[in-house]
Formats: C-alpha cells, sequence, structure tokens
C-alpha cells in the first residue's frame, strides 16, 4: 500500500490508483492484492494468469533490454471479450496496462517495468475468414508474421511487410508500431495493408473500424490513427489484411558506388525505368565485418564506399535486360564502379545475406544503434554531417550503415571500441544521439523511421514533431483512453 | 443584429457568436457589421473579400446545388499566414468557416449556406520546389488537379490521382475529401500520394506534418487524420506529393459478361497475374445510354449485362499476350461472352469514354446519384439487393449502376421517370436512401466510398460508422478546433 503514484508520475505524468502496488528500494517490485489477483484470474482463467518470475522477465522486456523487466501480472486472454473485461478491470483499480505482441521492438515500446499488467495477445492467433476475391484475411493480434506471409503463400498471394523479426514478430504489434522492414519502397508499411481493425480502447469498449473496405470517406480515419500508436490508444485484437499477388522471380543485383550521391543517381535512374522491390545500401565496413563473420563472399574483388542491393521483378523475361542496360548506363557516368547480379535463387538469397546480415554480425560489438530517416535526397548531406559530429568527438568510434535508403531509412550503428567499458561507451553514446538528433531536426527527419519512440525515443519527439503536435496527441490520448491506462509513459508523457 | 446562434445550432449543435450575422425570413440572408468587414480586408486586402452576390453563389456552392449559397463573405488569401490570421479573426469574432477548393464535392462538403465567411484557397495555387530524387512537388492548396498532372508529366512522371473533375478540382479539397477515381486499384486514393502537409488548425495555429519523410514512426500521423476530414479539422494550406514513374503504353479491354459473380471470377483471375491500373464497370442500360448520346460505338454486337473495363501497362511487349490468354481463359469458362481490346491510344480513349462518359450523358434525366462501397466479394449480392428494394417499391425506376469495381465501389445511379415532378422524384428517391443505407448497414459497407459525408450523407453517417466511432470524432474536432469554427455542421453535428 506504499505510494507508488508519486513514482509513477515521473513516467507517465498522471497518477494511477496505486493502492495494489508496492514498491521497494529504488527498483519496482510489484504485488497485486489478493482480491484483484482473484479478479484477473476470474477473467482469464488462472493457467493464463502468469505471477512467476521467469514469466515476468520474459514478458516484460523486448529486444531493447533497455530496462528492468517488472511487470505486476501478465495475463493472456482468450478471447476479444477478456481483453475488454481486462481493460474495465484497469480502469476501475487503476492499473496500467502494457499491450504485448512479439515484443521484437527497439524502442521499449512493450516495456513493462513499472508494475504494469502485461495484456499478452499471445493467444488471439487464429488465422480466420480469408476470402480470395478480396484477397483479404483475418488475423488475431497474435499471428505471428511468418505465419500470415506462409498463409498466404500457401493461397497463391503474397504478405509483402518482411523483416528481421518475421519469425517472432505478431501482427497487432505490427500494426501498433507500423512495421516497415526491406520491401518499403515498393509495397509501403504495414500500414498500407490494413484494411480493417478491431480496437479494445482505453475504456474497454470495442471499435470496429473499416471492415475490410478499400474505399471508405464515411468520416475520420480513425484506423490510420490507430495505426502507429504503439498501444497507447487502444490494443488492437484483431486485424483485416489485404494481400497481394505473389512476386515472381526475384532477381538481386549488388553494385558498388564510389560515394552517396552517385547511389542517389543510380536510384533515380533505376526508378524512372522500373519498379524495384528493393533498394538497400550498406558501408564498406558494414561489407568487411559480414564476409569476415558469416559465411558469405564479396561480391566482387573491388572496394567502394558503399554498396547498393537493388532487387526486381522478372515478370516477362526483359527485365533483366533492361537492368543491365540501366547498369551499364550507371557504370558509364562513373556512379557504379562494379556490380553483380544474381542468376539463381540461392545468389538471390547469398546477396540478400550480405545485407540482411549486418545487424546480427555487428551485435556482438554492442553497437549504439539508432534509426532515422530524412528525405531520400538529404540522405548523403545528413551521413556526411553525422560522421563529421562523430569523427570530431569520438574519433576512435567505428561507423557502420546500412538500412534502406531507398525510403530515406538509415540504420546508424557505432560498434563499441574494444578499450571501453559499456557503461562509458553507453555515457558517449548519449552524448552523440543530442547530436545526431540535432542534426535530424535541421534535416527536417524523424527521430524513429520505423521502429517506433516507445520510451527510448521518448526524449527525442520534440526533434520531430512540434509543441502543438505533441499538444495533439496528448488531446487524442485522453478521448480514447481518459484515465491513462493505455500503456502510460510511452511516446509522451500526459 | 438578430439571434442566429438558434438556428445555426440546428445545423452544427453549438453556437457560434452571431452578434454579426441576422437572418431574414426563413433563408439565411447575412450581413457583416462594417468594423468586420473592415478587419477581413485588412487581412487579405479589399479586393480579395468579395461581397457581391454572383461571387456568393459561384462560392456558397458545390457540385451538389442541393442548397442555397448564402456565405457572409468571401475572402481570397494570398498566403498562409493570411489564412491564420482569417481563423484567429473567426475565433475572436464567432464567425464559421468553410474551406473552399474547387467545390467539385458531390455531398456538400464546401457548400456555405448559414452565413459563413468562405476561405477560397484559390490564390495559394504556386507549384513550389520539385525534388527528382524524392519524386515529391510542394503544392499549394489551390493548385488544379490537372495542373499537377501536367507538371508530373513535364518532369517524366506521374501523378495517379485521376477523375472527372481534374480540370477543376483542387489539390487542397483532394485531399480534405481523400479524392479516389479510377486508378485506385493500382495507385489508390489522394491519401497514398500526401507525404506532408501544412494545415492551419481551428486556432489558426499552423501544423507542418511529415515533412515529405517516406517512413515516419514518431508519434501519431495526424497527417492521415487530417486527409478526408473535409477541413472540419485545420485547413489545408500546402501539399507535399509524391510523384510515380509515368506509365507505358496503357491498353484497354472492355468484356461483356453475363452477371455480376462472373465479374468477379474475371477480375481475380487477371489481378492474379497481372498488375491491372483499372477495373471498372458498367451495366447494359449504362451503355445503351452513352452509345445514343455520345459520338461512340457499342464495343461489340452482342448485349451483356455488364461490362468490365480493365487497363494494364505494356512496359515488356508481353501483357498483351498474357491479357490475352486471360480472355481465353475467361471465355471458355463462360465469365465473358465477347470483349475488345485496343489496339491504339485513340482506340483506348474511346473505350474508356464508354465508361467515363456516363455520368454526363444521363444527366439530362436528373439523377439520383449515390457513391457506395462494400467490399469487392460482396459487390454481386449488394447490387441485387440494391435493386430488388427498388423495383419492389418503384418499378418505373430505371437503374443505372457503373463504377470502379476493383474497389468495391459502386455507383447507383436512378434516373428520373418523365412523369414524375422534380419534387415528387426527390421525395420517393429520399424513401430509397434509407432501404440503400439500410442494406448497406447490412453489408458492413460505407455510406461514402469517395464522395465524403459532407451535409448531404450527415444523417446516414449511423449506417457506417459506430456511435462510438462518431464521439471519439467529435473529442478529435475538439482538439483542433475547440470552438467549432472549421465548416460546422459538416460531416455531424457537435
Amino acid at each position: 500500500m506504499a505510494g507508488f503514484a508519486g513514482a509513477y508520475d515521473s513516467i507517465c505524468g498522471r497518477a494511477v490508483n496505486a493502492a495494489i502496488i508496492r514498491i521497494f528500494g529504488g527498483g519496482f517490485q510489484v504485488t497485486l492484492a489478493p482480491d484483484l489477483l482473484d479478479k484477473l484470474s476470474r477473467i482469464v482463467g488462472a493457467n493464463k494468469l502468469l505471477m512467476d518470475a521467469e514469466a515476468h522477465v520474459q514478458y516484460g522486456r523486448d529486444w531493447t533490454r533497455v530496462e528492468t523487466p517488472s511487470p505486476a501480472a501478465v495475463a493472456l486472454p482468450g478471447s476479444i471479450e477478456q481483453v475488454q473485461a481486462l481493460v474495465q478491470l484497469a480502469n476501475a483499480e487503476g492499473l496500467a496496462i502494457v499491450p504485448s505482441g512479439g515484443r521484437t521492438g527497439l524502442s521499449g515500446g512493450a516495456v513493462a517495468a513499472r508494475g504494469e499488467l502485461v495484456v499478452a495477445l499471445d493467444n488471439l492467433n487464429q488465422i480466420g475468414a480469408f476470402n480470395s476475391i478480396d484477397r483479404s484475411v483475418v488475423c488475431g493480434a497474435g499471428v505471428i508474421t511468418e505465419q500470415l506471409q506462409q498463409f498466404a503463400e500457401d493461397q497463391g498471394l503474397h504478405y509483402p511487410v518482411d523483416f528481421a523479426s518475421s519469425g517472432s514478430s505478431q501482427i497487432g504489434g505490427n500494426v501498433a508500431t507500423n512495421a516497415g522492414g526491406i520491401k518499403v519502397i515498393r509495397y509501403g508499411m504495414t500500414r498500407d495493408w490494413v484494411v480493417g481493425l478491431k480496437v479494445v480502447t482505453g475504456t474497454g469498449e470495442l471499435l470496429e473500424l473499416n471492415a475490410g473496405l478499400i474505399k471508405n470517406n464515411a468520416g475520420y480515419d480513425l484506423r490510420h490513427l490507430m495505426i502507429g500508436s504503439e498501444g497507447t490508444l487502444g490494443i488492437i485484437v484483431e486485424v483485416t489484411i489485404r494481400l497481394c499477388r505473389a512476386p515472381t522471380d526475384l532477381a538481386v543485383m549488388v553494385l558498388g558506388v564510389p560515394d552517396m550521391p552517385s547511389i542517389m543517381s543510380t536510384l533515380a535512374e533505376f526508378r524512372q525505368q522500373m519498379e524495384l522491390t528493393a533498394f538497400e545500401f550498406f558501408s564498406e565496413p558494414a561489407l568487411q565485418k559480414v564476409v569476415a563473420h558469416q559465411d558469405l563472399q564479396r561480391p566482387f574483388d573491388e572496394p567502394c564506399a558503399y554498396y547498393a542491393l537493388l532487387e526486381f521483378e522478372q515478370t516477362s523475361g526483359s527485365e533483366m535486360d533492361q537492368a543491365m542496360a540501366l547498369f551499364e548506363h550507371c557504370l558509364e557516368q562513373g556512379w557504379v564502379l562494379d556490380g553483380v547480379v544474381s542468376q539463381s535463387v540461392a545468389q538471390a538469397r547469398n546477396l540478400w545475406r550480405l545485407r540482411e546480415d549486418i545487424s546480427e554480425t555487428i551485435a556482438r560489438w554492442a553497437p549504439y544503434k539508432n534509426d532515422l530517416s530524412v528525405v531520400v535526397s538529404k540522405v548523403p548531406e545528413f551521413l556526411t554531417a553525422v560522421e563529421a559530429l562523430v569523427n570530431a568527438a569520438y574519433p576512435d568510434f567505428e561507423i557502420i550503415w546500412y538500412g534502406h535508403i531507398g525510403d530515406g531509412n538509415v540504420h546508424l550503428n557505432i560498434l563499441k571500441p574494444e578499450s571501453l567499458s559499456i557503461a562509458d561507451f553507453a555515457e558517449q553514446c548519449g552524448e552523440v544521439s543530442k547530436g545526431v538528433f540535432e542534426i535530424v531536426r535541421e534535416h527536417r527527419g524523424s527521430v524513429s523511421a520505423e521502429h517506433g519512440v516507445g520510451v527510448l525515443k521518448k526524449p527525442y519527439l520534440p526533434y520531430s514533431r512540434s509543441p502543438l503536435e505533441i499538444e495533439l496527441m496528448r488531446a487524442i490520448k485522453r478521448s480514447f483512453d481518459p484515465n491513462g491506462v493505455l500503456n502510460p509513459g510511452k511516446i509522451f508523457d500526459l
């Protein structure tokens, strides 16, 4: 019965009834009153209310590992009605809820570190009605991305949003964070594939949004407001997803370029003539690390400052000739120094690995990671400015760049020098962040291109969004969740 | 100085300070106090404040011609700052504002019939910065759609949102209504091409949203909330538009089909294999009317219940063979009875006219028009249900169907029988509407697929949106426009 509200205030900016929560020492250690446990257990069933420490660690953290997980309880509802009942109870009892999907986020949006009730959607994992004419499928929030991709393939169709965490991320979480990935240049973000949503609001009411329609101009599009709101406006419980034609015979080209402006010219030239399904980039240091640590070969001997990886569909048989002609043109212009193109599915997969294995490869250097975007044309000057900043302040830091350059989305990675302790590195990176976000602001970019804001980027939101925008977000939050029970302290403080 | 607020209440549900507005008799006839006129004129300049009856008629109505235009004044601001000053004045003086674009709307969203100040964006018509790498262009809200389409073409690019009113509709209005049109199946709605917005809120503050970014997951996407909000949340003053690769060598096929399910099978078959840029439909009565009144020929002799018009790009030269093979397959299945394909640009244009000239052709019958959508697969049963309803109640009504069937968007048109007066026809159509919207609700469709809600569909919004959704829309409206000065009485009452 100790005063929790005060401490909580610093997180979410509003008092949550703390009668059931206790703090010990500096951290958050939480117990729930027996009658509340009983009420929770009556909603989801005793075996779906997890109270053991292991579950609390597992469900209290995401891929960031930054905050110490400390939920008060983990509930695994088995129906939409149970989710509603949990939210209604949270309102009545002043409990904070953290909606929880695959917890593969990189901004701490699904972290429960302050005695919250985790509502994990794992068991709403049914793939429901499929319609071949609408090319739509109804998914419970807990359906795994890969499960949906496989389902689409089984129907001769395609779910095109793809990223490293497809094997464990859930559709509900993808929608809540508007997940992006490696095919955005052609297929857009998760946002572009959601034609219907069921959402439990902060008052426990059920919103059914857009009902699978392609065209619907009847009032404000609350569906788009919900997408990317990171569980702060509602708990996404069901998603109707649009599928598309499966791509045929994808070919991959890796091109070496002398500098960033040349990548831009190459991108413009290819896009003018062809539909690309991907346009990624990575730097020479990134390539060196991957080749050294994975079972992969350099695409060609000549080292280049940067590499572009582009992918295209071969529907007619003429695309390869077209791509080769464009490659020749870029060579002549000096934009490209060398290149390879896949001749088989296996080769295409290996070329992709040069880009996709970077993240895993550099993990051993405990890198500082940042996910940023600017408009595509500003990427070269943005990279230059960030490199200058880091090199001036920390000349022994090694920067690894890669990302979705066709969308203006770059992943900045700084490797920890061996000589530096993790704590010192973290502190120095904190200093780097401020400077980097200042450059983001100058370039009118985004402090979070695809990873969301969560808790990690909350302090930096004002670098991308104006005080007026943040005030309007707060007002919207109050409309959907008047008591502030949903994911408090994420994105912004109330 | 008579009490205007009471009458106004019935429109927008909240009192607007009416000290400056007078009502005569049953209609709204409005004069502004000289000091207010003076303030308005100091903001935009005397020659940009239109007070003549002709301008008031012109700027007070849209294409619906349903309500009698009666604005208090028409202001033509020449800058964003002037728009802000007008909104600030409106707040101070209790004036209602109707934001005004090309006024080509079909739901009365831009009608000013109750003494409002029309803020017409005509003079914010500059096309600004273009970037060939980002393929983005900055447009003042008053840029005409066709002007943007031409600009894109001049850059070797394409603005793909296209519809009948392209010659007079404005970009700001397109965004405010999320305009759709004839290429949605391939290119989506206006929403899908907006990468940045400048918006003046109901308090006169300037919101800058998304700044041209492709990927931006930093907080709620207020841009999407603004798109389609019909001027009730803010006045769109500037739009950054993304352009795309220009399509090459478009071919058009018109297929005769025996029934609606066959159209669905044909659509599914073609989409599985090809990217279509359009999939439209019209009925035999629609075709007969067009052929009788335009300088056009039937595509083939055999009359069919319905016709599908589909369009595809020929990028590689093999698409025509592919389309012909699919056509043969559909013939064999009995889904298609006959068909033609364009062999030239002129032929393609003439085939398109069979579909595009319908609206103009049937205008002479003063038709009842309704713009509806359901999920694509439900179109056949939806059409059957509506026809049964109309035929049972009004057996002498002739129904003309056409629309964007690839998106589930059908335009229902009922021709006025010669024997019926306009007033009687309108009354009977009012009865039809209720039944039609009931069928829309049963099919979980939209009462407005692409025309917005405005005033005409306001009474029917609950057929598509739940009380909770409408309550949340009201709450959002209050956040952006606390004094209710922006387009009151449109979409919903406060």
